[in-house]
């Protein structure tokens, strides 16, 4: 059974306000629970069916654990069709976001709004073996139901910071390259990239700010196709640019 | 002002049904609007505000329009917040898609479920110059709003038709490249290509249909970051994959 009480702490995490307040953040589906559980992530609290407790006993180890019936479910998911286990978990501590040369490539994301692009580029990362993302201030927070859900676990292995971006690239050393996604630039095909830099992906409606256009050392744009004369897309999607930014720029880092 | 009858008519066009019955599917937005307009596809009504209305009065022509006020366009939206303009336009004719050697690589979709999924995918087939998506039957209808959202106005300029894929692949010319994304394959990287192919991407749960894998003569995979060894992404979101493999194997096709 649910208190009053739980449900209404359960369900104002859904508001970044409360998730500050209380330090805890929401994750909702097996996969995606197990996945926070397995990343090292601190739980305090999960909300499940019979059948799903009995299944992973020893996942939850000693974890505060309550059974939760369908139709408590439906009061706290904030999916169409409620999962068998929602959990919450503590905010990571969000340490300072210090510039240094990263150990590999780092996605930087200049006021991205769109919580689905947010979580799949921080899934993106993490399949190219991206550990670190820099996000602007006015970007969408990452613990809303929305990032973690899109994000597919990822959170729980990328680490995500907030921060002043030109700040944080003016101290960063001179010679980390710094690549920003443009309409016009170098070719990405041209480009050979090995080791560490920055990946600097503007946002949806705006692109990079022109704050941040100094602080790139190398200006880049993906080619559209050969049929640019019969009229084509203006753009590519925010995430579809930083998925092929970080699969070329990871080329070379995978040939040991 | 707007007629009960009217308000009808364009609310029920949310639904698959009601688009097939009249032959019509809903625009938002005067992006999106201009970009159907321009991109060939007829328009039969346009619903928007004064403003809009003297603005654009040459993209207009003869097209029976409507100056409605925000609190009738809040009534008919579909957005969060209304735009200035919707337009109802007539369905392309569905022509049956025949098998047959394409100028250029096609994009082909094993049910893709997500709206937003689809709606990239086709501006980023766009992007790329590829003209051509085939969908499986059960691929989300790409004239639903969240697709022609998500699409950015290219859906006016890439033909997208719905067909049984085991079917139409059959009757290829054998010698066409047909190129699967797995999870296991050959690296994306020592692929060469250059000319028409096929690049079939499964659905976001499923992965490629098992009938369908006997007619990949590529399979092909996106090589993971180097850090595997501390745990990664599981896999990549469908449209990412779609839009790395685009960029890959579309290289070739630029250099003239």
């Amino acid at each position: 059974m649910l208190s009053k009480a739980k449900t209404k702490l359960i369900t104002s995490l859904l508001n970044k306000k409360y998730r500050e307040q209380h330090q805890l953040f929401r994750v909702e589906g097996s996969n995606n629970v197990l996945d926070f559980l397995h990343g090292g992530l601190e739980a305090v609290e999960i909300f499940a069916s019979g059948t799903w407790i009995e299944l992973h006993g020893s996942d939850i180890g000693n974890i505060r654990t309550h059974e939760v019936g369908e139709m408590e479910m439906k009061k706290i998911t904030s999916l169409t069709s409620p999962s068998e286990v929602l959990a919450l978990f503590k905010l990571p501590v969000q340490h300072t976001a210090t510039p240094k040369r990263p150990e590999t490539l780092t996605l930087m994301l200049d006021d991205i709004k769109d919580p689905g692009n947010l979580g799949t580029m921080i899934r993106t990362a993490d399949w190219f073996g991206i550990r670190q993302v820099i996000c602007s201030q006015a970007t969408t927070d990452a613990y809303s139901p929305k990032v973690v859900q899109a994000s597919m676990g990822s959170l729980a292995r990328v680490s995500v910071r907030y921060t002043h971006l030109a700040s944080y690239l003016s101290g960063l050393p001179v010679d980390l390259p710094v690549y920003g996604a443009l309409l016009e630039g170098t070719s990405l095909h041209e480009i050979r990239h090995s080791g560490p830099g920055i990946i600097l992906i503007g946002s949806e409606a705006h692109g990079i700010s022109t704050t941040l256009l100094p602080h790139i050392t190398h200006r880049i744009t993906i080619p559209p196709g050969s049929t640019l004369s019969s009229g084509n897309a203006e753009s590519l999607n925010a995430s579809m640019a930083a998925a092929i930014i970080c699969y070329e720029l990871s080329k070379n880092s995978l040939v040991q």
